[in-house]
């Protein structure tokens, strides 16, 4: 940007509502309604390195008069940069730009009163009126004038030559030359800008790093990860577990907390209150005389297995996220050592977790409204840095909503400061408002209510709801089909096919996804009792033997998913999601694009009966014209498909493939071999 | 309120979004999405004296506790009063309060942990589980405690004897008081409330006069006022024709403007270019040798003429609205007095109005852009300020959105901080972005896109927007059938029946409404030509002869409306309109309700053909219990019929009654004489 275009930036008005708003009473353009923006500027939106962000704005002067508008950017400590904002309807103005750093991101909403380009439309229509435009050309020499003045080298003297050009006898061609396009770009971008509006305060950004939009977490308690059945697994075991975990694609292996269990009030096998000697334990149920949060349970290993782990994940393109279970057992050394960060009762005994009638006395949850809470602050923060020092950089957290809000937004940011690339896993099963607040002030990403989501109207209603604003600007959802917690009643009754469908569901709906293993793929489906959502036998209170080498194991599903997510951008993003109408509610449809990657998917959530259905397929949503064919490469199966216009049957047979992934690409960059489908 | 409910306020934080919040860490409640609130507050809410103020906001904290949330208001001045807020669902809150004073009030919502609810509820559960509950006793006793340390007299010997009894052996009982209504009622009022959440700035509400939200506009050409055909109208003609306009139970009178009329370009009959000799000219084209903004037209009158006139109505209940037309004539004294105030061309001479290719000669729009701008917005103001010295207290403002938004933002400001009771109406009918900003920087009422509103589903679909917040809270509809700029086509070729039927519409839908008479009740309604909207002969151009004595003038139709209107809060007010479900698409039904007073419309829109339709009537709209007889009283037959269900079949012919006005009573209430329709 030349100097020519030096805004007289004028700041939208800081005054109280109703009083005059000081300063520059020429500042004519309104900018409203910018998005993204969450709760006003008190959050910042939330976008990760290779996403466009998009930003609309409201904008509008007195007038006929045609205005300019742009978003200006800049990543922390660099130069302001601008990208043009263009007009869509109904004065809402658009534009992107893209984001490559981590940290923190500024844009701002700039606008202007652009007087050559309303002199030049209003040129057009004199000229077509045929009405007499000698004086409107002296006005424009003006205009071009007042840039030039502003401009040097030759940007001045191409200017000037215009201005002049303008001025002459020779009205045709100055007509010609007004409205041409040379002179409308040099006005573009040399213009002056007078009287600018620009936001009272920029827009905050937050960028994460790739993994934060695009991750595929695998989920395993280490406790059974031993080869040898009934022997207590260990971090090591865990190591030798790496290149299967890797085999299936995942990036991320998530451990239930690896601490010491306590042992005052151990629950027993399936959640039974009492302990028999040998049971293992809750893991959550955190603290003991080996130690507590900073400390490896005896059994898994020590703080430098840890680290191994760590490291040899590493190695394989695997994370490892740590499980933060901020609550103690009543064995946990703060017990003795911090009595005051617990509440009291007055028979002298500590309160534990409860939510009547139900009483979980193997917890001690933390008074964070004690006198000492900002000791405790530190001391959390103080674990979570050692942890991050062994080398995690991704948290899954255990039932923030169950700790303060301004807690969790003050650890964060601490944690953030000093590594902009942790992510945070929001596990808040809880009300909708809840789980927002915790996206907004600063979870990387959130569970959702996707495991109690299988009908394709609320799938439709909801992951719609969670992939457009406000909700995606801040909200990043990440779908299980299950947690050592939830085994949802689909699964319990549905066999084979309802797991297909669900992996496949989780798996190109959400750029995020995880899976409990081995529970998931050798597809574990007993439940505590008739209606529970609990697993029988459930690993959180003992070891269990998986046979993951079964020959009916869904791991080949589960990589081959994977390998096409690796493989199709449009599965690494939740912004390009669209919903597809199908005519049989039992089948539901949608694609994802992200530029010439284009995913279809259709599945059956009728795990017991074949479903046959007509989508009304969106063909602009495929990138598809009207009247072009289109193949369907089907990317569980191989199977192509030739296609052409918008009506597509599908029969989706539980017994042999319950879901359908195609790639889709227009016909004219289809390779050679294709078979026809009728 | 007892000193014991001091409020330990803590600011939620104002920090940068993503640092943390500074201050008490142990504030856990969370308040968002606050309602009213304009634009983050950079805007107040409006609302009227004699309206509830409805808050409502997301109020939730961690984990199960239970949280108190109450609103907190003030006038200016005054001290902050509170109103409990209670929940609805999804942890939104509402709560509400009057507001009886014109001018700034101030609302804030504060929200804290209700440690006693909490224990309260849990005991409830623990009793019904038969839980021993000693100790949770004790708890309760220190709670009580707490609160009973920090009230005086016998409020607190009532809290410490409750705590006793907590304390006490005798289980049951206390059990049976701290369950009972009398502990919480007290605990509720005089509980502690620790580490409270407030809003970070109260939300502004500017409260107007009831006339802001309730007025019924009569808009007459004084040019046209004489009795004597051709003689042009004086002010005293106008102040003759009062006692008809107060018979017809209007109580604003609007006048164009009453400025002297450019000679230079002047228009002719039917908007010609060319007046002939006589031709009166348009009031717009404001200014002459005879003065400007602040002179009077001197076939009109004089200065002194004018301020008898508002005195005049003033005395039979009528305000005069003036027309604040900012732009001038040619011939205005503005244009030689102060050149610098107008864009001047390159060829010397001054620009005028255009929209190209069209050209308005006859006026000079001020230019808003030039370097004397802070004058001309003085004298603007003192141009405003001259005619409320005069008595003037409604302005209606003529194309506001051709003028810069910060102009009328602080115009409004500084007429309403020396009197609040000025009203502002703004006329712009532009995009709907535009006319909701001027709503938002001050304009007290709106024209809408009534004129344009006929057919029942967009009528249902735009006054739903208008009544529901966002638009409810800072923007208030005037409903026109016509203006003299606006004869719309269903008026031009509807006959009686389009006029009676258009009238109820607006006279029922809006709370303000306003007819341009007497073309309106002489039912004129030849268009300049074929597809125009503009009146043949049009009044803007020419002195017209108006027989308001005709006997079948819709005069009385006009007076029975208004005497409806005031007789019947319901239609005071826009927020309690309902629409209901009619199977026949030409029919619209809604209602009003405000209180025990509850107006039922239906209104034929088709003004041709008799429609039948059966109305799906929202019972509880209408007050009316199920099962529940009511009786439907038509205010403009006086019929009255008793109903029963919710399946209402109306039948309406243009030609005889194209809409019912029903006064709706549940039967025990109405008198005793009704009759049956079936």
């Amino acid at each position: 940007m030349s100097s020519a275009a030096t805004a007289e930036a004028s700041r939208v008005s800081s005054a109280r509502p109703g009083e005059r708003p000081k300063g520059e009473g020429r500042v004519r353009v309104v900018v409203e309604n910018v998005v993204p923006h969450v709760d006003g500027g008190r959050f910042p939106a939330k976008r990760s390195v290779g996403e466009i962000v998009r930003v609309e704005a409201d904008a509008f002067t007195d007038g006929h008069d045609k205005i300019g508008v742009a978003v200006r950017h800049r990543g922390e400590g660099g130069p302001w940069q601008e990208a043009d904002m263009s007009p869509l309807v109904n004065d809402r103005w658009a534009g992107e730009f893209e984001v490559y750093a981590v940290g923190w991101h500024e844009l701002s909403v700039v606008a202007w009163v652009d007087h050559f380009a309303t002199w030049r439309n209003d040129l057009q229509k004199r000229v077509a009126a045929g009405q007499n435009v000698a004086v409107d050309l002296l006005i424009g020499a003006e205009l071009v004038e007042e840039a030039a003045k502003g401009a040097d080298g030759e940007v001045g003297r191409s200017l000037w030559g215009f201005a002049a050009f303008l001025r002459s006898e020779l009205r045709a061609e100055a007509v010609e030359v007004a409205l041409g396009g040379s002179l409308q770009a040099l006005m573009r971008r040399y213009g002056p800008r007078k009287y600018t509006t620009e936001l009272e305060a920029p827009v905050r950004v937050w960028v994460d790093r790739t993994r934060a939009r695009f991750s595929s977490w695998y989920e395993l308690f280490p406790r059974s990860a031993s080869p040898e059945p009934g022997r207590h697994g260990t971090l090591r075991d865990v190591e030798e577990r790496l290149a299967s975990i890797a085999a299936m694609g995942f990036d991320v292996l998530y451990l239930p907390p690896v601490h010491p269990i306590g042992r005052a009030f151990r629950k027993g096998r399936n959640n039974s209150p009492v302990a028999a000697p040998g049971d293992a334990g809750s893991p959550w149920a955190i603290g003991g005389p080996e130690g507590g949060h900073d400390a490896v349970h005896p059994e898994l290993g020590t703080v430098e297995d840890f680290a191994r782990l760590v490291r040899a994940a590493n190695d394989r393109g695997i994370e490892i996220a740590m499980d933060l279970a901020f609550q103690c057992s009543p064995d946990h050394p703060y017990v003795r050592e911090h009595p005051e960060w617990f509440r009291h009762r007055p028979d002298g005994t500590i309160q534990y977790a409860e939510n009547p009638p139900k009483k979980y006395q193997d917890i001690y949850p933390f008074d964070f409204e004690c006198a000492q809470w900002e000791a405790l602050w530190n001391e959390l923060l103080r674990v979570t840095l050692f942890w991050h020092g062994q080398g995690v950089r991704i948290f899954r957290v255990d039932n923030p909503h169950t700790k303060p809000f301004p807690f969790w937004e003050w650890l964060i940011a601490e944690v953030k400061r000093r590594d902009p690339g942790v992510l945070f896993l929001a596990e808040a099963f809880t009300r909708p408002k809840v789980m927002y607040r915790l996206a907004k002030l600063g979870f990387t990403q959130s569970y959702t209510y996707f495991a109690w989501r299988n009908d394709p109207w609320s799938i439709r209603q909801y992951y719609t709801e969670l992939t457009t604003p406000p909700a995606a600007d801040f909200f990043r959802p990440n779908a299980w089909p299950n947690t050592p917690d939830i085994l949802p009643e689909h699964l319990q009754h549905g066999g084979r096919a309802a797991f297909v469908a669900r992996a496949v569901l989780a798996a190109t709906l959400c750029a995020n996804w995880g899976v409990y293993g081995p529970a998931f793929e050798l597809m574990e489906s007993r439940p505590a009792k008739a209606g529970s959502e609990e697993y029988q036998d459930s690993e959180k209170y003992q070891l269990r033997a998986w046979d993951i080498g079964r020959r009916d194991s869904l791991g080949d599903l589960l990589a081959r998913l994977n390998e096409v997510r690796r493989g199709n951008v449009a599965l690494q993003h939740d912004r390009g999601l669209r919903f597809h109408n199908v005519d049989n509610p039992s089948i539901v449809c949608y694609s994802k694009a992200q530029g010439e990657n284009v995913i279809l998917v259709a599945v059956n959530t009728d795990p017991h009966h074949t479903q046959w259905g007509t989508i009304d397929l969106d063909l602009a949503a495929l990138g598809v014209r009207a009247g072009q064919a289109f193949q369907l490469h089907d990317l569980l199966t191989d199977a192509r498909y030739r296609w052409e216009g918008n009506r597509a049957v599908v029969g989706l047979d539980p017994g042999t493939s319950p879901a359908h992934v195609f790639r889709v690409r227009p016909h004219d960059r289809t390779e050679s071999d294709f078979e026809y489908f009728l």
